[in-house]
């Protein structure tokens, strides 16, 4: 487990007991996160999306079209924000005011740069392999062509910040002889059914892959 | 249900064909969200964080700390962009290229509003409502000291954009005989376990509200 000093912009300040500043909690919840929300900037406005992500080391990368607006102002090295947000369960507290979430929350903070050549490539199939394990072997690798329509971006994990709720209600004590119930109630993301594509050619099963992938993902 | 044309700036630009002016189908995706991902921008860089969010007829509340950067700037009128996204699932095309997800996105920009004395309250209980149905009768209503540390905050649903994949893979003609298996794998999010608190006093059981609680929440 490493853990660093969070720089001044990435300093949690409410609620500041539930920052967590241990890298490997980072890395776990980078590694259930098929999405995150990326921010760009446009004559003061800013603009949140939902972008794909793979964590690749001490980096994360995303993809996109070369078209989209998004990926154009994060190629260009515009400052953005990439927040990462699983919600685990829901708090309730004798009181609304105590009651909350379980979640974990990072916020990543820098500019990313356009991956290029095999490096390029090499950041595709780690993207596919950590939103659909197994996968990258049966799925064809993009041709020149769909690589040229591709932009590839990573961000590197150098000014982060994490949250997590995790904790019991925290009920003020004048409240805990309320005849209610406390507690906490899970929120699960798991795999359902796979259906298969209508055009589908030959008499291919499910693949074993898709029966193994890890729940939790979101 | 009723439509709208969509303001410049959320047209949506890429994929257009899977943007949805469809007013229901907003207010569909709002009913399940127990968050957004909120941006603020700060000297140039953006910031996004999670928060809970209620959709209560043409706004949608969200509360928080009044010691809070984000509610502070949010209260003082900066523009903002809150993004509602549920993943519903991951498309497995024959090639990589054409992979990508199930998923609704709905985008809101504007400006927030305070909520001040009756409509503070009231939105209150409705947050609690919407997130915890069942809860408000339940747990304490805040205090006058609680709602003095709370700021509740509205967004019009005036500049909006809602983008919809559910399809089946849209592979390239010349994949469509490769010997692999093509489809949709649903992603559900379901309620678990509840847990009481461990210093729940007295013999209270989980309240059938939370076990009638809807699945698809996020």
């Amino acid at each position: 487990m490493t853990s660093r000093q969070p720089a001044p912009r990435t300093q949690v300040r409410r609620l500041p007991g539930k920052q967590v500043d241990d890298r490997a909690a980072l890395d776990a919840l980078l590694a259930n996160a098929l999405i995150a929300h990326a921010a760009v900037v446009d004559g003061g406005q800013p603009y949140v999306l939902p972008v794909a992500v793979a964590p690749d080391g001490d980096r994360v990368l995303s993809h996109g079209s070369t078209a989209s607006r998004l990926f154009r102002a994060l190629a260009d090295g515009a400052p953005t924000c990439l927040t990462v947000t699983v919600v685990d369960g829901l708090v309730l507290a004798r009181s609304q005011f105590e009651s909350s979430m379980h979640y974990r929350s990072a916020v990543l903070l820098g500019r990313c740069s356009v991956l290029t050549g095999d490096d390029k490539m090499r950041a595709l199939r780690v993207l596919t392999e950590h939103l659909m394990p197994g996968r990258a072997t049966d799925a064809r690798p993009p041709s020149n062509r769909e690589l040229a329509a591709t932009t590839v971006l990573a961000l590197p994990l150098d000014e982060w910040s994490l949250k997590v709720s995790d904790a019991p209600p925290e009920d003020d004590p004048t409240d805990l002889d309320r005849p209610v119930w406390a507690g906490t109630v899970a929120l699960h993301h798991v795999w359902g059914s796979a259906t298969p594509a209508p055009d589908l050619v030959g008499n291919h099963p499910v693949p074993a892959y898709v029966g193994a992938w890890p729940q939790g993902r979101t």
